[in-house]
């Protein structure tokens, strides 16, 4: 497959194989107290359980596998602040292939470390004076390497998707079909990888997308039919989730596939942030407890329906985590 | 079965047929960098994603399945200022009998809400002034209830056991056999259920303890071969696993089985428990990640070796939680 092949759903299955053994199934849970409270069946996926912590995983092992020998062997190099660079660079460490992360100097600590044990080699950048793409094209260009970017690139989407692909698997192991899939959503590599499978084999589920306060620009951009960018020197709780606007390739198939979208706020996050940490038992980041935060703020009809979602990541930093627990705990 | 069988191996095939369905196979986790750190595979049975937050459901859910139904529907009373409390408040309202729990006026609030929460109704006692077994004891002679006794019970024994049971099972699936087993133990009844099915289908297995400083008087009965009253006047962060003593029939069992112990010291578990927040994203409390802090901290030869471990529960006060992240994060 090439760069520019349309995400499928045989692209989909084939990035689950790929992944077979190198990323973790992680568990579908389920939670009597949140059942109660919605009046359905909640199903959670709980990608917070994956490697490096988030689903990006997925999608960085995919574009890796994907690329040939050669090409693979002289490295891969993405930006990100994050989840996005921690995936990569346990995708290039498999492969004994350089990984180059180009990172904002302030980036947390944690990350940095993570993407240092992973081997991966991080070119630092100002994020309020520099370009990161800018400086990632031009080493990529300067050493041949290959770019993996953070959503927009089929291979990355399709590897995405198979997070659908176990969920729904595991709901029919359970005996339930998904009325409804609620996506945490930033550029719409996750929702849009998800969507794709999701309409090959589960054509009823609805898809929704969650996205915070200020960096709703994707559900804006559906709605306007074209893609509408956010203002992106709001603030959010949700780092990993405050992107510019949705990808071009993932926003073709978010306008045809996404059927609606719910904007929560800061304080609905960290409520349902501190609720996971007792109810739940797990640690989440503000941006992967959104989809929560959209049935546990019931804003969608979940009586008597079945409906799955996404706990995308845990990447906290440790202070912040305990302030949200002292205000909401 | 009676209040006298002796526990086997049979009796906890026997309770995880009762609990299937009913409890959470929960999921065995294994994490890359723990395994770097030991120089083996360690597999984590993560307890703390059960239903009431521990593995405490298992042995009480077996317990009063078994009770006859006439004497079941008078309902059970148990003493417990946590973990068994939930577990026991949630096997009763499954077969809509009255619990009732003993638990100190100064329990954590969130706690008594959990177990309110079951349906379990509450008698106070002043844990410096009141004998709460003999508050619950008078109870049950006068309303003719069934007793749920926190770890010194077959039932209960053969119900804990069943988590041995499923991570030998999965540790298979996946071409393992172990090496040793490592269990958060306070009075034994986790430590002699998991001893008792290990015993019979990995007798090759090693079985270890986990105690904290203080509360270290399991392994100090054993190696004297009597039992050995702890001095509960110490303080330990392990609230959960501050018994005085091993019970008759859990010291018995581990007397024969357990091949060591190992003592953790309140910063030693708090390192383990912020750890498991980092890398697991799984909240524990400080009982429960005493195992963990074993293997973390070294004590136990691991290199080139396959370990189990119960990550056993995480209801832990968020407060006592953002406390230790501030010091250990």
């Amino acid at each position: 497959m090439n760069d520019r092949h349309a995400p499928s759903a045989d692209g989909v299955r084939q990035a689950a194989e790929i992944l077979n053994g190198a990323a973790i199934a992680t568990p579908l849970l389920e939670n009597e107290w949140l059942n109660a409270r919605a009046g359905g069946r909640i199903l959670m996926k709980a990608e917070t359980l994956q490697h490096g912590g988030s689903f990006k995983f997925r999608g960085a092992m995919t574009r890796l596998s994907r690329l040939p020998e050669a090409e693979r062997a002289r490295g891969i190099i993405a930006w990100s602040s994050g989840n996005h660079a921690q995936g990569v660079a346990r995708a290039a460490k498999l492969f004994g292939a350089r990984a180059v992360i180009v990172m904002p100097e302030d980036a947390p600590a944690f990350k940095v470390a993570q993407v240092r044990a992973y081997g991966g080699e991080i070119v630092f950048y100002d994020r309020y004076r520099d370009d990161r793409e800018e400086i990632a094209r031009r080493i990529a260009a300067e050493d041949a390497m290959a770019i993996a970017p953070s959503y927009d690139h089929p291979d990355i989407i399709e590897g995405q998707g198979t997070l659908a692909l176990e969920t729904v698997n595991e709901a029919a192991a359970r005996g339930l079909s998904l009325d409804a899939f609620i996506v945490c959503c930033g550029g719409g590599g996750l929702t849009s990888g998800c969507a794709t499978i999701l309409e090959a084999i589960s054509p009823a589920t609805e898809i929704f997308i969650a996205e915070p306060e200020g960096y709703d620009e994707t559900w804006a951009s559906i709605r306007a039919g074209r893609i509408v960018k956010a203002d992106i020197s709001k603030k959010t709780i949700c780092d990993a989730l405050a992107t510019p606007a949705p990808g071009a390739i993932t926003f073709e198939i978010m306008r045809r596939l996404v059927k609606g979208g719910f904007t929560l706020s800061d304080a609905e996050v960290e409520e349902a942030l501190a609720w996971a940490f007792k109810y739940l038992k797990l640690v989440l980041e503000p941006g992967g407890a959104i989809a929560l935060a959209a049935v546990y703020h019931r804003k969608i009809r979940a009586q008597g329906r079945t409906i799955a979602l996404t706990l995308s990541g845990g990447n906290v930093d440790p202070g912040l985590f305990a302030d949200i627990l002292a205000r909401h705990g």
